[in-house]
């Protein structure tokens, strides 16, 4: 088998074996295929596309190109959330506490940010002292103490996908449904967890823009979950506007301990009760759905969630005080607000932009090499239907250098329309529920 | 401008600025932009295509990644032909000769074969002491003094071209009409000419297949060189069987001395006679085409274009005395038969497998580090329409090592179609002639 041969059969539309699929990325792992061969068929990929068994044997290749977490030793289902995020979107910081404080393993795996979206591991190294860089074996040892873990993706977890990742990000294909969902599930299923759930974006800020695509992958990744015995359920849900009201890393931290001190905006607290329930569900410790929510709640009322997090914040290292004193997190040295230009109603958010003008304040990466600065963020004042008044604050901009600040404020200006009339109906937060 | 929003462009249909390709072209050649960036830009390429200035801009970074040879010191037209390739195509070592006794100037910058196409520098290097590898001063002397050089692409030709090109073999972007125009066109430019004949090859053994592809590569070719204000014309010329009677290196020389002693197979010297007659007339050596196959005519009945030869291998450290001593060629050591193993009439021949099976014999590259071995090779008895009993040799293979011996009989036997009736009608060896 040679590599030249399967980036010929897949420009011309061929369908790979999994022999040649397992050939291409086992190959590529070992670095005996080059990365401009593997260039070239990611290419031909993304412009040809995948079938479903093709998609199947790339996820599990991807899998198999390094270890599977064997958490069999440790008590209970193990269960997780993926997201493909968004602007603002922070639910595995609470997730994982309420989730683990219920009594199920959370051992979650997560990325950076990249462009406009936030990252899960950017935001805990926010907060001072949090070590995401666990080996396997502390990452366990975690897991066991206290049922929750948030790492990254070690060299040992799905190396295939880590070298792939890099490799379609610096060639322009990344935005190919087959090899999202194969890089995400390689990932999320060599965890070795027994169910997960997933939080699909829909809208303008999301990676995928348009509902029917969201859908798209959705049905791909549940059904590429459920061929390797996992239980999988996707909730598409809304990205048209920031998740919450705060977007930036210190800022996103201190929301979520708002949220699981039983306060936090009503998205933000109705989307993680939602995810909470459905990890329960899915993980058997919940014979329904509304039982799951009433867990969750009961986690976040009874303060166990919070106090689950201040465990998990101090094992893996971080300044566990900043639960009860979110002033200890990094905090910008300046503000300014951004007026709205005229009267009316929000009638929509350009929230990828919205991101972006973050990534221009230091909060954000261009490329996967930019330092973050976890004090910069965006205070968003304003939802879709609100009503505003000229000259009313629409964000405000918590910035430590006021270099890129001109390029921030007319990125968030342009990101709002303002209408004379409102919007007749909102789009609910949670649209579709797929593999329920 | 980054390298991978070029490649999205592309990807996603877009037409490239001129600026955009230069950037592309000289930041590849210069080792700024990474093999794997190229790579994902030329499969995207490859399936989105190039309109023609993009082809045009892509001609000129490529010829311009180097130097452009200046012959303006050498006296008359500069000429040159090429060829696409074919099994059999040894014109360049007729017409260079032809040519450059009949009073112009031939620069002829040639590759070598690959797959199962020969190569005009392979052929050359099976007469012994002869040097491809001139540095462009010792190229520039030769021309001088006998009006033909033969050599390979040297590092300061088109290194753009020679660096794309192996990437492309290596990552299956090679058969695209607009890479191949920008390829050829850019190492011919190259040269200093002033005319260009082209032969581009359709049927079987040619690397288009299908006349209407022949065409459309042929007619961008004359655009493209139009452009830069050379003379270009292209014979689209039939490539079903293969030229003349002898394909390998060293038959192939010795045939081409026959045509330039007065003798040799119609097909060949009839092909030979119309390029010289091109050639001579683009370059403006005769008024006609007509007064120009006479001019070629007498080049060969007088000898002198055997004598220009003879010169021509002296002055590049060969042996002249092959000249009239062809027996001083590598010659091998054993031959065999291919029995037709019918009775009737060649309808058709698989030409491209007749190559490939020359090359299984070690007349021919797998790979571009493979060796040749010069004196093995196929020595054809039939052609398309002939006559054949059963038993009768279609084929004597020329061979000396035994350990592929079946392979190549079993190649060539299945190459050969042999039916009851003769075919109607045979086409034309020259099927049209493109920018006349």
């Amino acid at each position: 088998m040679r590599a030249v041969d399967l980036i010929r059969k897949k420009r011309d539309s061929g369908e790979h074996s999994r022999e040649e699929i397992d050939f291409l990325i086992s190959g590529y792992t070992r670095g005996e295929i080059p990365d401009y061969q593997m260039a070239a068929w990611l290419m031909a990929t993304w412009l040809r596309g995948l079938n479903r068994s093709e998609i199947a044997a790339l996820t599990e290749a991807m899998l198999y190109s390094g270890e599977v977490v064997n958490l069999a030793d440790l008590p209970g289902k193990k269960v997780d959330k993926h997201s493909t995020g968004g602007v603002g979107d922070k639910t595995s910081l609470i997730l994982a506490p309420i989730v683990a404080a219920g009594g199920l393993t959370v051992p979650m795996i997560s990325g950076r940010g990249l462009g406009h979206t936030g990252g899960t591991l950017d935001k805990l190294e926010s907060i001072p002292g949090f070590n995401v860089n666990l080996s396997l074996g502390e990452f366990f040892s975690v897991l066991r103490e206290c049922g929750m873990g948030l790492i990254g993706q070690t060299a040992e977890i799905a190396p295939a996908d880590k070298k792939i990742y890099a490799l379609r990000d610096a060639t322009s294909t990344v935005e190919n449904i087959g090899l999202i969902c194969a890089s995400i599930m390689s990932k999320k299923l060599a965890e070795g967890i027994d169910a997960l759930v997933l939080d699909v974006k829909t809208g303008s800020g999301a990676f995928m823009k348009r509902e029917e695509d969201s859908v798209q992958l959705a049905e791909l990744m549940v059904e590429t979950g459920r061929r390797m015995s996992k239980k999988v359920v996707a909730l598409i849900t809304d990205m048209n506007q920031p998740l919450g009201r705060m977007a930036g890393h210190s800022n996103e931290v201190a929301e979520c301990i708002d949220v699981l001190s039983g306060r936090g905006p009503a998205d933000l607290v109705e989307l993680s009760i939602e995810l909470s329930a459905w990890m329960f569900f899915l993980g058997d410790r919940t014979k329904s759905l509304d039982d799951g929510r009433l867990l969750a709640e009961t986690m976040i009322a009874t303060g166990q969630a919070k106090e689950k997090f201040k465990q998990g914040i101090r094992l893996q290292g971080g300044d566990e005080r900043v639960i009860d004193n979110p002033q200890l997190l990094p905090r910008a040295r300046s503000h300014a607000d951004i007026p709205s230009p005229s009267a009316g109603f929000i009638t929509a958010t350009n929230c990828e932009q919205l991101g972006t003008a973050l990534a221009t304040l230091g909060g954000g990466r261009e490329k996967k090499e930019d330092t973050i600065d976890h004090a910069v963020g965006l205070e968003f004042h304003k939802r879709i239907g609100d009503r505003v008044e000229k000259g009313e604050s629409l964000v405000t901009i918590h910035y430590n250098s006021g270099a890129k600040l001109a390029e921030a404020r007319s990125l968030i200006t342009a990101s709002y329309e303002i209408g004379e009339v409102a919007p007749r109906k909102s789009l609910p937060l949670i649209r579709r529920i797929i593999g329920a």
